[in-house]
């Protein structure tokens, strides 16, 4: 695919050196969007004149001038209907942006739309496909802003994660992602599903995008230096690595060897066996917690929800108050000792997701290899692996430790540098 | 003062059994709002045709029928405007309820109004005055839920704590509040101020119409069995007991006396030398999330910000990165040790606040006795204790362990009658 704009780095730095205008970006991305939406359907709400007006009037001088961005529906939208995928949100209007749309408008940024989610950011799927494969799904659950960047609508995207929203369809997109560690960026506007764990995340086309937009949307973030000694990095594969396909297995055996022959350390790491039962204690936590975020909803509108969200209210309603309780107990109690055993390395590594994107747009695979690192609330990153002509994407998930996110990135940037020069691109 | 309408529990029991109605109580209501509203304050919007509207209209079958309930000008309402107490957000009109007053609604609750706060429930005050003494503060931040609580315009009245805003004020009003465990309650339409305390509580007028709103606002909510046996309680002084007036410690020393000579037994508890630590740690979290959280606000409107305001912005920029991370591992550490002393006991007890509500309605006295144990996120309870014609009102508090908060409900129930009964009320 052709890229119609550079990444936002170098989008907003024309801008504000006058080379170019947010007036000139909107024209050639509205153009694309034309051809492609159709196809696509990245945008729940969409709008060419708002998006005009904003390019006359953003701030030519913020960090993201001019940079479109996409915005996944479960953030509320002054200039934009928020409807969370539900019928029983049809039409509805919030009066004011959420904090992070907030942030992006004041930092220049020109407001896309609104992107496709799943019912609440939880199963039930949107109409969107894989840019890549058009009968493949994009991932779940911030697909509109997952499919939108693979097909270049904008060069930045808001997505959520509570489980693996972000990363999940990063890797089938194909897109960089940064989630950041928990509690660090403001939830005030976005609807919410499992509050331990639910986390704004990003997408951009280049780890120093997603910097930028950390600079944006969590004031004072700070990155440290990184010495240029070659990187530790820790390979972990969790208690489910026989859910791994072989394609995706393969292609992440031959990164880490790219990243050994530039001269970095990459240990494999092994945890004990408590850590096998991370996947069921956040299973049981977003179930229970669910229940309670989608509580007023579940008992005015039930006719409108759909199967799998009322499942999730069965599981809950057949979970103790006890059962959660220890659930979150043992996730406290492994905390410390997960910081222990990655404390020597600059950061870790493991699958993004054990699969390409699977075919249909009903079902969107499992999560378990993101919602491992999701349940401490460690920050990810999603780096997508060059691929063959013709092949689906597969990502490689970076994990830091808990509010290591500066130092994330940095140590992101040069996997991904490494990873692409060593291929010779 | 007469009470015009009994508790919550008693008042939607008439209203199911259709002993009265909630157009009955509404006027009843209404007729003490309007006579004591233009001394004490309490309502930043409210509106006499909407709660007949209501009352008309509302579920008579649910938990609350018919309870007349204040919310804090912290959460967003569809029916009167949201204002934080900022000139920024004059007139300002969301388009829906916070999720908590739509559980409200459901359950039959009548919302009177919503009630004046503290500018973003921080620090600098509004108009509201003590209802015992008019020369003196309600506390903040939830000043108006609390003062309309003690002047009986209603029977429940939802707050807010990040630090002592929900309790300090219980204390000063003499009220029961409930703080419950940190992320039990939905904060969806509530305006963040540090997100790492933020908790929604309420205010009623007994340990049973705290624990009736708790089975409104937290579906599935577990209240265990709790046996009639003697209680286990500990007494904690925190490091900063010093700051404990004499005339509160007299107070909460015959609290004791009372449970000791009821059967209980009640243990000084000791903690380590680093628990002397967790106020400024708490203080330094607050200064740097509450400047996140209003990073929007103080971007474009900063001229619009309180003095008391800006000094916590100017607190957060003089504190790195590295201050804020260091503060919350040690809290992180903290927190299991904390769990391990206070194991063996049925609840802790100590102090709510130091002092009785300071003359003045600029300044509200500290918090820090609240929150210590906020600091760990643990469910908080406020008992008013029993005083003399006269005097301003004393609060002690109990604490329960993280997610204990039936069983601190069940406890305080206990402590609040045997402290009742054994001075002949």
């Amino acid at each position: 695919m052709i890229r119609p704009v550079p990444d936002a780095t170098a989008l907003s730095q024309s801008v504000i050196k006058g080379e170019t205008t947010a007036a000139v970006i909107a024209e050639t991305v509205l153009e694309r969007i034309q051809a492609l939406e159709p196809d696509i359907r990245a945008f729940v709400s969409f709008d060419a004149r708002k998006v005009r007006t904003d390019a006359a009037l953003h701030n030519s001088r913020g960090l993201l001038a001019g940079v479109p961005v996409g915005v996944k529906d479960v953030f509320d939208s002054a200039d934009h209907p928020t409807q969370f995928n539900s019928p029983i949100y049809a039409g509805h209007q919030p009066a004011r942006d959420a904090h992070v749309v907030t942030l992006l408008r004041q930092a220049g940024a020109l407001i896309m739309g609104k992107t496709h989610t799943t019912e609440f950011a939880y199963m039930h799927t949107g109409p969107t496909r894989n840019p890549h494969d058009p009968d493949r799904t994009p991932g779940s659950s911030s697909a509109g802003s997952a499919a939108g960047m693979a097909a270049d609508f904008f060069a930045v995207a808001l997505g959520t994660q509570t489980a693996g929203s972000l990363l999940k369809p990063a890797s089938y997109c194909g897109l960089f992602a940064f989630k950041p560690s928990f509690g660090l960026v403001s939830l005030e506007g976005v609807k919410p599903l499992a509050p331990s764990f639910d986390t704004v995340g990003w997408y951009g086309r280049s780890v120093r995008d997603l910097h930028l937009v950390a600079r944006v949307l969590i004031p004072g973030f700070a990155v440290p230096e990184v010495e240029p000694r070659p990187l530790q990095l820790g390979f972990y594969r969790t208690a489910r690595w026989d859910q791994v396909d072989p394609e995706v297995a393969n292609a992440l055996e031959q990164a880490v060897d790219h990243l050994l022959s530039a001269g970095h350390q990459v240990n494999d790491v092994q945890l004990p066996d408590e850590f096998a039962g991370v996947f069921d204690d956040h299973l049981l936590i977003n179930d229970c917690e669910g229940a309670r975020s989608l509580a007023k909803e579940f008992q005015e509108h039930r006719a409108l929800l759909s199967p799998s969200t009322l499942a999730m209210f069965d599981r809950a309603a057949a979970t103790t108050w006890e059962q959660e309780s220890a659930a979150k107990a043992r996730l406290a109690a492994l905390a410390p000792r997960l910081n222990e055993r990655c404390q020597p390395y600059d950061a870790m590594l493991g699958p993004c997701c054990g699969m390409v994107a699977p075919v249909g747009l009903e079902s969107t695979g499992p999560s378990d290899f993101i919602k491992f690192w999701g349940a401490f609330g460690w920050p990810q990153v999603n780096i997508p692996l060059v691929r063959a002509e013709g092949s689906m994407p597969i990502g490689l998930q970076m994990i830091g430790r808990f509010r290591n996110d500066g130092s994330l990135l940095r140590v992101a940037e040069r996997v991904a540098s490494d990873l692409l020069t060593d291929r010779g691109q």
